[in-house]
């Protein structure tokens, strides 16, 4: 038996839907004063002309305006991702591929050769800090990153087939998958609103400039910057006001 | 100073956006068995052919699904209805008029002429019913009626210029409006998912029929009613499932 | 037919049950570097020992181990509080007092002669500003307060015998009520834990030292302080990191 | 260097705090109906008496009033089990082991002798079926098991230093763990209320009298078996009441 494991570093996170917009965090905002006139707001081209009303809202943190939007994505990422993810519990939905029900494809992942992975001294809980192959082995980056690679290709390589063999005795494939290791991809769907959004770019993203500076998986940040454009390209001035403001989620 | 009083009977509820379909529950349910090709179930074509798994996941109760849409409604209701309906806590989103921040307007609710109304002999807490006018008064239902309509209408017409009076002092409109009844309308914008809005469903409307059988409030069950209408309208599948299975939310 | 109205301004808030403390709090904590011997911190002694990590968390705004505590309060308060009340939806479990299964109590909420209730010039939507009757009225404050008092009495001794009138004709308690004015008082079990409870505190009480200076509704901070009491004496070191970093919820 | 792997089929649940009862269920029920003297009901001799109130509240899927009892557990158990376990969002908290930030132990699962581990024949995704051992192999059963296990510490001991070795790299332990199988342990301190327990319990326990029959993991419900017996013995009305109502979580 030839099985042909394939190892990735790409984190795919597509949209697939979304609906409101920056008109609709306005229009929304604008029922307390407004009352039923707010609705007159809910059209595209109010959204630049209630800019300032956006910043406001960031600001002074009324999020419930926010939450008058929705986004759901595909997104294939590593189990150790999703362990992560899935944390967020209010604002968030999702459906995952499961492996009681389907058997799992032999997609690993390993870093890409510019990922700052190796710990440095001042590392600590809650803070780690990281630097790259280059910085810390200069000529011979290339030749650690093959030792990492090959080792973590190997540790795929032993368990892909003991999965596929555990399978072949019939055994349940919610035990079959217990030594896969957690660098295997799975493939979820998850819908949100802009505020859910908001919170978990807050916490997944690192930015020095941000007011609470946070310090995320390298991998999960990946895919919370992709997310990340979907608000910006789709809630622009409210994606603006969130980093104007300090990422913090209103 | 004459100010006019608006009594009225009529609930508004307007659909302002929706996202998602029956196609995007079957998607999203794929997602278990199919992993990343449960993507080509996301179109509107595919909802019809996978009925049967839309009525399998209603059946079971496997709710995530029904969380992949989204809906947005405008609501012109009494705040006797609203302090219902914000109990309804998660996969509900809201943003009301201000009192504090907006001079309410003095529109109230009166009870429309065939609303069952009236306590009959085995009324107990937790399944209350009531008879309409005709069927306790007879020829001497339109006289109730207007008794009780002509009670309701007297103390909208103290209490709105009280308010006035309030706010002419200068008070706190926070503080100057505690004296407007209950029966006083309020707009509010409230965005939930399928699932969270069959939630509110099997407990807001009342049917024989149905697995737990409800005794809501006959004002929020008007709103209910119409908010169900848009579920129908855009989840067709959903909606015929949800009330074959007995109206409870997955 | 004589009716008795209690005019009151007091709002009562009764600690039912609490569970847990800063230990658990540190100990919950400490599972992400500690896993299983966490659980030797959670004892009342190890607190005052961690004063710096419970500090911490609440700087870096870590807020998941400030939910392994929780607390049950009774509240009597008007239903213009509750209005604003119930709109905290996450970790908030809420159980009130039914008009459509009992008959309320005819007491009603008049403010205390010191509070703030004045407009003054600069008052705008989102951050009101408030005098005081003797600030605006000096020596004819009291006549002020009366006026607004009485105001206010003539009322709810209008609404309340307009209630018993209409229950008295067995009309449905639920419609019956709808002229009851929101100045009138309901009972309310009130359960969450320290997070939730620290995002209630940073929305509805006001510090100039806030992060995030909010301008509540001036009766639901008189609640929200009380339960703020019983916060500052089950978790001390919480209590004192929440205001030391700017009263904003982790 | 040698590390010693250990094996165990032992899935730990510790109740570490808890806070109510079947009293506090009554009392906050009662609030509907008795306002502020639902108080007198928070006594422990109070449940019994009221006993029926319970049922009906579960028959009626009333569920508020579960909200007001909580419970802490200290579970360690596998991160396949927590990837299910962390799905339930509302009305639970986590804190876990983190592999960001401590070396995870090197402790992993196996399925005990006589765990329905076979596929049998009309097994189908959503309602998987499973024979013992003993009932596919007989007396080969035995020898079955060896294998199996056999297998899976095969492949954590492959593993296990893997991990060990790509720390010893100074890997960010977040990408070292990549190949860590999800059969390792992890510790996670739960805390929930009585009602989001019984909604984790409706879909983590299997029973055929139920009224919706879930097909859970068998490891999970294993630990959903243990967290039972907690909800049984401080709050046995509730849980008497769940069980007669068809375990479906009110």
């Amino acid at each position: 038996m030839t099985i042909e494991i394939r190892i990735t570093s790409e984190i795919t996170v597509r949209l697939i839907q979304s609906c409101g917009g920056d008109h609709m965090i306005v229009a929304a905002a604008k029922v307390s004063t407004n009352g039923e006139e707010a609705l007159q707001y809910a059209k595209e081209d109010k959204a630049e002309e209630n800019r300032g009303l956006i910043r406001y809202l960031m600001k002074m943190r009324h999020g419930t305006p926010f939450e008058h939007s929705f986004l759901s994505f595909f997104v294939h990422a590593p189990i150790f991702v999703w362990r992560e993810w899935h944390r967020h519990r209010i604002g968030f939905s999702y459906n995952e591929e499961s492996a009681r029900y389907k058997q799992l494809d032999p997609v690993f992942y390993i870093p890409p050769r510019d990922r700052p992975m190796v710990k440095v001294g001042d590392w600590k809980p809650g803070r780690p800090k990281f630097k790259t192959l280059d910085e810390v082995y200069g000529n011979n980056a290339d030749a650690a990153y093959y030792e990492i690679v090959r080792e973590m290709r190997h540790g795929y390589e032993e368990e892909y087939p003991r999965y596929v063999r555990q399978l072949g005795r019939d055994l349940d494939p919610g035990l079959a998958r217990d030594n896969l290791p957690v660098g295997i991809y799975s493939s979820c769907w998850v819908s949100c609103n802009p505020r859910s959004l908001m919170a978990f770019l807050s916490l997944r993203t690192h930015d020095q400039e941000a007011r609470h500076v946070s310090y995320p998986l390298y991998e999960i940040e990946v895919a919370a910057r992709k997310v990340e454009e979907a608000l910006a390209k789709g809630w622009p001035i409210t994606h603006a006001s969130f980093v104007e403001f300090g990422r913090a989620a209103p």
